[in-house]
């Protein structure tokens, strides 16, 4: 079972929270992740000290469906020396600096045959750009357009000291199981998956921020007096880690009722849901809900962007949703070095943890419940649960129990009542929960 | 069967029925209406001078559903006098100055004490405010805001001069039953249930419009020659009335196929319709029609406002609808004195009631037809049915001869051409009238 | 089978295709089309040199469905000369100065007899007016309003030299059969039908534009090397034209799983397609994609128009949808001698015809396919499908492959990928293509 954690996020002040998820994310800052490798493994380690993670490993060549399991990336040096051996680019100084999965090279390279393997943003010359070239075997460093310029003609000498070898791929695996809570206090077989791309090095908004939320969240659910599904988190490399677990489990596949991809939580902007390929899930119902109370933003599904597209998948089917703030590819620090520390804010992980935790209340306890007093409405105030002096508006409490009363017809669940009245889910449900200790309401079994 | 009424109000001029609407609710005005009276007794009565009223009676005690009759509430007299004996509010001034259902008083009270028993509007000094408190045994005087200001430190004697004894509660119904128009020249079971409640006392708008509408209604629809659905009229107190209809009656509520709540038809703002709990019955199609044409307002249901919240509930599924000009809580004379006979407008009722007798059309006259030469569009200039000259823009009325030809699939309704079309359903039934005359269409029996 | 033509207009330069298509306009111009007649034949003459084209006639008297095919109507001379013998009006100035199917007068008379014969448009002074008498025996003659004015009183001579006589209606017929493309190499059922008429004497957009672009459209899709659909076109004299052929037809009606009604394509203003009667088949959603990324407009269907009335009556249920520019009555030079060849414009025409080539394609190629790696992203470096360096945007070609492998579910179609996707069809279609290539997906039979 799960090992003590400072608790559940929900309720308690923001400082500590904040705190410790920034916490997490400077100890991961500087490890040197990538699809493989110790920087997966070191990074897995600090998020496991918080939740129960336990460690899966593929072996390098297994083949993942249409995949195959690369060798594994390790990185001992790589510069770019000038005549002088001034280092103009080196590895040391930030993880970027080096395309991922280079191969390794030692050589000398006049600058014209050198300049093809250097990568840079003319458009922002200041920052460092993201690049990898796993599936194509090649090399290359990634440099300020500034100091891309300064280069001058002449001899240098190039340094790949990395090793592409039989390994293994690896991801983390965090499982809270469901409580009995179903007919006959059986514990339920549904999941919801959460994942999480542990892969990206260096950049804080692109993964750090999914990681850290992620792990607050397991720990909330775990938190729960009760759960009727099982909470499964992935914190696996993109692609062929969700891969990896969905080719190892398919009796677990078809268990998962609502998955969520959490990345870029971190950044400014409101809350963006991108919604699963069909549109009209059970997640995409009640992360709209959440979101969309919150100011935020919802967008339709695209097969572009993060695990999404797999659990998606037409032979998978896992009604995956994703959220994010501002997405991928729409903001100017993503993929490069500005994509730092500073770059997120602790409010903003706060509020996607909070949005988090509804979004999780509402996949717990959403239901449809049967009006058990259904020939008009039945009297309030004997029952304690109205105001005593007529004529006056009734307040959001007693509407809410009204819509609750109104549209209980054994089908039509909370969340639809809570979006047809415009309240939240929150207040819909505790008035559901008034009327059921009242007798005037039960819950139809799911 | 009805005795001989002034006859329907459309097609006539508005004076004569307008007067007649307004002479109705100048008698009703001063009588004290409650949940239960002489007041209501005395109201029903004026009603059934122009149509043939029943009255039902509930006893006090009696169960109705989870509601309880009350005792029977009579008012003497009901004052507070200072010092002087001045009395500084009377309902003998206006019945608005008691609170509805106060239990017998008579005690000498200090301001202090007198206080919390005192109503008033900040906000609106000028105006009395009305309130109730039917279920929770209380007493309480409501006044002009101004005048309570204005009450000086010191005793007060309190008298409220009434009775809470077993009695009954009182409705009035009036049925008008369908002609012989289905196939083989039966009478149809269906029916068209309208109510207007008539606890409400001194206030015009609500809810004297909605009676003396019901009343012109009813009339109108006696004076058809024929009928296909038998209509009923309720003048109910609220909540309580309709439910003890609707206990009394449980082989009719299933014959309910439309329902229709009038009330507070006379103030200013276009007509607003709300619909159904389910918001697409047929009412809602044949009032959404007429009033969209009219340039009024169309809103979703919701648990609260009049009898449309017992009707609708989950254990009766009575698709009612309300009809309102500018609905109860969102004007400011809503609920207290200012909603006096000055506030309601001739031209706004029978602007009202010609939006009813159009809903009547449509329930009455909207089928589905089947288009007896459907092979292309049939000739209709050597029926006498088309222009003779060619090339022209053709008018209205061949365009509807040709939408209901064009849309007659025996599926289709009337009403739904109508509305494809973008014309009244009014033309598009006489467009039909005229085709089937011609033997091109026929009616699908219903 | 077709004898050689100039070749499909696609993919060729715009000038030569719009040059053929306003020579053959230019031919058509003078010769007088009515409902029957030898103008038509001789028109039918005029196609038929570049597709083959077969003539049909039904004789007069015949029934069609409601209708009766009327005499012939032929035009030896008609003129109105005053007291002088100057001739005030005369056909042989232009086919629009006497009434279609006037009958034959010899008289003289007064201005006063002579002028409810006379048509003209006050707010036009200057144009000519088209209108005809088709089903009323009535002669008349349309002049500008201009020269109406001008007319003296005094006693004018009136002849209408004309026959009304037994005769035939004719209409033109071109069958594109379909190729064997379905399982086993048979030939589809399936045909799209295609239909402009050709009753409208010297007016240029309504209905040489449509003539003309049917023409070229009929020789594009025999230019195809497959058809998964036969393509019949028929050029016919309005609502009497395809109802003949629907009466003759009876087991081809069912097989036509397609029709567009093609006719004032080269007025100004954006391509405007008129949807089915039900607004929800496949035509409409071919032709929607394809207009509305050409920044078209769409409208629903209403029974006013052209053939589509007749098509989509009840009793065929023919889903025909229209395409023109400007509809009819909503341009001022609408039947009138002002819609003549300089209102039509050639790059209006050679736009129109690229429109329908695109449909074309849609309907030839959408279909559903299946994903055959369904497990996930499959890998599209490793077979050539994919940049070789990760971390940018992909382009739009890869864009399209996923979003065809993402959606390829065996139910959804390519058209309503690309819909979901905001692509052009032909850039899915394109990408299902490459995809099938390298063996990720296959079309299920349809």
């Amino acid at each position: 079972m799960l090992r003590p954690v400072p608790g559940p996020a929900v309720g308690r002040p923001a400082g500590p929270v904040a705190a410790r998820m920034r916490e997490r994310m400077e100890r991961l800052q500087p490890l040197h992740r990538s699809l493989t490798g110790d920087g997966v493994r070191e990074s897995l380690a600090v998020l496991g000290e918080s939740v129960p993670l336990r460690v899966r490993t593929v072996p390098s060549g297994a083949r993942v469906f249409d995949w195959t399991v690369p060798e594994e990336w390790s990185v001992r040096a790589a510069y770019v020396a000038d005549g002088s051996g001034r280092r103009v680019v080196d590895v040391a100084e930030h993880p970027l600096h080096l395309v991922g999965y280079s191969t390794p090279v030692r050589a000398r390279l006049g600058l014209d045959e050198l300049r093809p393997h250097l990568h840079s943003l003319p458009e922002q010359p200041d920052v460092v750009p993201f690049r990898t070239s796993y599936y194509t075997r090649d090399w290359g460093f990634c440099l300020r357009h500034r100091d891309l310029l300064a280069l001058a003609p002449g001899e240098y000498d190039v340094v790949v000291d990395t090793t592409l070898a039989p390994g293994e791929l690896t991801y983390g695996e965090v499982v809270v199981p469901a409580t009995g809570v179903g007919p006959g206090g059986r514990a339920g077989q549904a999941e919801v998956l959460v994942t999480s791309h542990v892969c990206h090095p260096a950049m804080a908004n692109d993964n750090l921020t999914g990681l850290t939320v992620a792990v607050e969240l397991a720990a909330h659910v775990a938190a729960l007096p009760q759960r009727r599904h099982a909470y499964r988190f992935l914190f696996a490399p993109g692609t062929l880690g969700v891969l990896a677990w969905l080719a190892r489990n398919p009796d677990l596949v078809p268990r998962v009722r609502h998955a969520l991809v959490l990345t870029g939580l971190g950044g400014g902007g409101p809350l963006v849901y991108k919604q699963t390929r069909h549109g009209d899930r059970g997640i995409d119902r009640a992360v709209r809900h959440v979101v969309g109370r919150r100011g935020g933003e919802v967008r339709a599904y695209s097969p572009w962007g993060y695990d999404e597209r797999q659990l998606n998948a037409v032979g998978f089917g896992v009604p995956a949703g994703r959220l994010t703030r501002t997405p991928h590819g729409e903001y100017p620090e993503y993929h490069t070095s500005a994509d730092d520390l500073a770059f997120v804010g602790d409010d903003e992980l706060v509020d996607a943890l909070e949005a988090l935790t509804e979004v999780v209340d509402v996949l717990e306890h959403d239901a449809a419940y049967t009006n058990l007093a259904p020939y008009g409405e039945p009297q309030l105030g004997p029952r304690g649960l109205y105001p005593a002096t007529g004529g006056r508006s009734a307040d959001e409490e007693v509407m809410a129990m009204l819509w609750t009363l109104g549209y209980s017809d054994g089908a039509t669940s909370l969340l639809a009542i809570a979006e047809t009245a415009g309240l939240p889910f929150a207040t819909v449900r505790a008035a559901a929960a008034r009327l059921a200790a009242a007798g005037l309401l039960a819950e139809r079994s799911r």
